[in-house]
């Protein structure tokens, strides 16, 4: 479906809306419904069972989104969080540089420098998007943090935190102390970051308030064990700096062992090949639809050694697009943090030298996927629209019906309470035809409806006993009513890494 | 436990800690480590299977938490979501009134005007608490809201919201649509509230950045139907607005039935003891503990028109604080948003004329009930500190230990997955002494320990069983491994209200 298709479907079913739409709508902000806030959560507990799944020593804290000044001063966003902006000398629009110029340079401008920039506008003939001008300013830096002052004396800023990450190298030295003081140590966060986009847009990929979901690995730079063995003959494909085909050409599919062959630390291709199982075989998007796209030196922050980001591509945007990212950030954050907090960051596990650790990234955008779970499993068959959402994921796992609504609502409700109270939550629906309200449910991603009729509320053979549909399947089978959690429950339980 | 022993120990279990904690702290910001972050997830999720669990019509969504000035113009927190705070004409120190008066007036300053608190601090002879002058300015209102800016203009005001409720009046007319236009609809909102508080203290009970749940619902003004029966006999623990004794007075008993008696609304009884069962039943707070406080006619927000105060005695914090509350707010807030947004936000249920929904507000602070959760829970036994969470709020469910690390270790790492796949999130520990590790899991709260020892992983009658250990009982079992998880889980399951 295109973009606009497929929001406007989204918005009709309660998944997600602008915020303060009776207002007009705020840009870059929206609001998550009942079905997008349910598969929200879900979402996130996947990735908590996978990624803080990978190590008995990693863990998910939650830590304040606002970030006193000296830390943002530390880390370099108040310096270099920025985005080049041109205004228009005509009529004082103000615009993202890469909004600007994304028709006759798609390829963005990622390393140029404002100079390089303001030529590129000039030599390609750039012009105003609002009035048409040619004249557009050189780009100056426009700093994406939200600013605000803490207390009554104005003398206090403070910034919502541009990426959750900082939150986790702040939180590095009490982990290290409540923990079990040894390396490597995980610490997650998902948690809102907060960006003030020049030009938000394409709803959940470009917004003012996100959620991000990131797991920093700090470890001893000297060894990184990992189990390497086990993933070593996992293709993955990937686009490698220096090796990028013509726009459009495939990835390359090479295996972890031959990324690893290429100069890449085993760690890192590790990682790499677990954040792969989780957008394939957790979050199901054809394998064929996901690349890992290396950035080049110029591409990457500096202090980024090595970063290939996760790509996804989606119908309803047209191409790959970036949903999370493996970054090796070697020791730059807990450097940074030391000198701005004048405390030595550096740990001593049990008989060994001091040591600084270093950082491995996992970040994954909350938002971004969400969309992606919906363009990739939102299909269309005929009149049947039905989102394939895996089991574990769907927003709603199970739907109760009562096929007369006069003679079975009591008991369908009863029912529904009764799994929601075993751990299973359950939607009563009683409108309309069980051909529409099987409808609604496949449109919802509901995986399993479950019919009560006259057999289940009679005195015959039936009693107790009702109808499972599937909805992929569309198979149904015939069953006892205390049998039911037991056989959707397997189904429903996010999958782990193996870690034994 | 004292304010200060209390956090002590919380911060150093890794529950909680200040914000920025390398940088000194921030003042008012607090993150939330391992067991904490897990505790709020799991309170929270208390929440939700209780609140949004009284009506299949209730229904969480996770709006945006930034809102633009339209909106906090139209809600009047823009002119009225101030404190009165009052500066030093000496040092010029800034200070809530409230603060300075606290010890001259313990029952604070609610419902004066800034000139008869002025009045007061001279009558009173009140002194600066940093220099010692006498000379206090008059107050003057500060607004608590966080202010930033949204895009690159400057022009476009935003706001960090205040309260989370807003967000759901707003989602009002979309939440109509999407859902099965009947009222009552509740809309439960789990979110960031941020308060600009000029003096934060009191760790969790005064913070610059909270989270709030909150339930809204929107019903017919002339009819909330509630099974009234079912709770008319219930004994609610109440302080009226007009029958106040002196401070310390223990509150009335009285029943649901008569409180409705005396003139409150079955709607509004039917809610508070529906609160009142949260805190005592789920929350398992000692009844004695609890109390509903009524606001006055000049205490409470001139739009609520009930308003009872959930309080909880807490021993750290010297009394009764409030962690909850149920406001009865009329047509206030979708009167004030249907002006501001110019868009009518009355409905017209199926075959009836069209209604303005009034608003019942159940609101509770998850970070005062996590403090509370200490407070009343963390028992010192001799030596021995215990978490006496109830089992479905504890971070850790189950401990997870090889009696002889060296030759059981596999097995119990093992045994830790497999609970951790079956959905019972399991911590491996083999440091120490079985007694340290018992000591350490009840300092956590943990409910069940199992300890896999030479006869689960032997050949003899012992093999694949383990031992369960339970928290408050200290009560040991053998039972074969596939028992375990059945034997937990009905223990881990929040209660949910009966609405049958």
């Amino acid at each position: 479906m295109k973009l606009d298709e497929l929001f406007a479907l989204l918005r009709r079913r309660g998944v997600l809306w602008p915020s303060a739409e009776i207002y007009g709508g705020a840009q870059g902000l929206y609001d998550y419904g009942p079905l997008g806030a349910a598969l929200k959560r879900r979402l996130e507990d996947a990735w908590v069972a996978w990624f803080v799944g990978l190590s008995h020593d990693y863990h998910r804290i939650e830590p304040s989104e606002l970030l006193p000044e000296a830390v943002v001063r530390a880390s370099g966003h108040l310096e270099n969080f920025t985005d080049p902006e041109v205004t228009c000398e005509s009529c004082h629009s103000a615009f993202r540089a890469e909004t600007v110029l994304e028709k006759a340079r798609p390829e963005g401008v990622d390393g140029l420098s404002p100079a390089q920039i303001g030529a590129l506008l000039g030599s390609l003939g750039v012009r105003c998007p609002n009035c048409g001008s040619t004249a557009l300013s050189v780009p100056r830096p426009f700093n994406l943090m939200f600013g605000t002052e803490l207390g009554v004396t104005g003398k206090e800023r403070a910034y919502l935190q541009p990426e959750t990450a900082q939150a986790s190298y702040l939180s590095f030295a009490r982990m290290w102390d409540v923990g079990r003081r040894a390396l490597p140590l995980g610490i997650a966060v998902i948690g809102k970051a907060y960006r003030n986009e020049i030009a938000p847009r394409q709803i959940l990929f470009r917004m003012r308030s996100f959620t991000q979901a990131e797991l920093q690995i700090f470890f001893h730079p000297q060894r990184f064990p990992v189990p390497f063995d086990r993933v070593a003959a996992e293709t993955v494909p990937v686009v490698r700096a220096d090796r990028r085909g013509p726009e459009g050409s495939p990835p390359e599919t090479v295996t972890a062992a031959a990324l690893v062959g290429s100069g890449l630390p085993e760690f890192y291709v590790y990682h790499l090949v677990h954040m792969l199982r989780f957008l394939r075989d957790v979050l199901r998007y054809p394998a064929e639809r996901i690349r890992f796209f290396e950035k080049s030196d110029a591409e990457r922050a500096f202090y980024n050694k090595i970063q290939f980001d996760a790509e996804v591509r989606l119908e309803s945007l047209g191409g790959f697009r970036e949903v999370g990212a493996v970054h090796y950030r070697g020791d730059y954050d807990l450097t940074r943090h030391g000198q701005g907090s004048g405390r030595d960051l550096s740990v001593t596990p049990t008989g060994e030298a001091s040591v600084l650790p270093h950082v491995l990234e996992l970040t994954f955008g909350v938002d971004r996927n969400l969309w992606a779970l919906a363009d990739v499993h939102l299909a269309r068959d005929g009149e049947r629209t039905v989102w394939h959402l895996p089991p574990y994921l769907a927003p709603v796992p199970v739907g109760v019906f009562p096929l007369i609504p006069k003679a079975q609502a009591t008991y369908a409700l009863e029912l529904a309470d009764a799994l929601a109270a075993d751990g299973v939550a359950a939607q009563y629906d009683d409108a309309g035809t069980i051909g529409k309200r099987y409808a609604r449910m496949d449109e919802a991603g509901v995986p399993f409806c479950v019919t009560v009729d006259g057999g289940t509320v009679g005195e015959g053979a039936e009693r107790d006993t009702v109808t499972l549909r599937e909805r992929d399947s569309r198979a149904q089978e015939r069953l006892p009513r205390s049998a039911l959690t037991g056989r959707m429950t397997p189904a429903l339980r996010p999958p782990r890494p193996s870690r034994a």
